[in-house]
């Protein structure tokens, strides 16, 4: 077992139930398309490409998207890779979304958000691949970003503070 | 009208339809529970706070999904401004979203992404309140990841390349 995989078990070992937790964040609109956003003491900048009438200093919200389903799924990968007596020596994704922009513009009907994702995944372990695509199975069920993007999630807009 | 609302009506105008774009990341687990997350020239890192396993380098995939959405809304909220007539001087958002981790953790049958998604917005512009609110409304509809989080959205896995 590597210090990687060791490191997962600790992780899943150490995590107790907290029943329900909030996570947080801001988002500021900065000049033009940029716009700051942070969660806890961590920031990141977002902007559109030129083509979507951006300065291109980030990447865009949907782009975003993608980034924190492979991360939530790679993570679940390193905390359950024990329980399936994996040796988790390397797990990468690439991901697409297709997104057709004229929701967004209002020219036709079709829904503003990704009408579909697809993601590749390669891991590198010495099991045997029918126990490799159970285990990927299994992560795809257990990601939050994954049942998060994948099932509708209630928004509610709380309030609305306008200032002159 | 200021410069930032001027910079919102070029770039509306600037959006062409193009149909569907497909929109690109790749993921890469790191030593622990950091994921290097990329989507074009951008990098982001994610990790998860020493509570949840991590070793805090970073947001972790949840916050980064609050951060995409109230930086899409505020990116909508920029180009729209002008079709309103808006002086959009300040466009910031407060986000909370509520998860059971005993999802997760597969400690109980609850979902494991967010149960909820909680905003608040706060506009400084001059126009009536409630002029504020119909752009509100009509923004919250436009949002691209409002509606790929509000949701459903199919996710495919394509393919699963296992390495020795």
């Amino acid at each position: 077992m590597t210090k990687w995989a060791g490191a997962g078990k600790v992780a899943a070992l150490n995590i107790n139930s907290m029943a329900i937790s909030t996570f947080k964040a801001t988002t500021t609109l900065q000049p033009g398309l940029v716009v700051r956003a942070k969660s806890r003491q961590f920031e990141v900048t977002l902007d559109e490409p030129p083509e979507l009438g951006g300065t291109d200093t980030g990447m865009n919200p949907v782009e975003m998207i993608l980034c924190a389903l492979g991360a939530c799924q790679a993570i679940v990968a390193r905390v359950y890779a024990p329980q399936f007596n994996l040796n988790l020596e390397e797990f990468a994704m690439e991901l697409e979304g297709d997104l057709d922009v004229d929701g967004f513009l209002g020219k036709s009907e079709v829904r503003c958000g990704f009408s579909e994702v697809r993601y590749n995944i390669r891991i590198k372990c010495d099991a045997p691949e029918e126990k490799v695509r159970e285990f990927v199975d299994f992560i795809s069920k257990r990601c939050p970003v994954g049942d998060t993007v994948g099932n509708a999630v209630p928004l509610a807009l709380n309030k609305v503070i306008v200032q002159p």
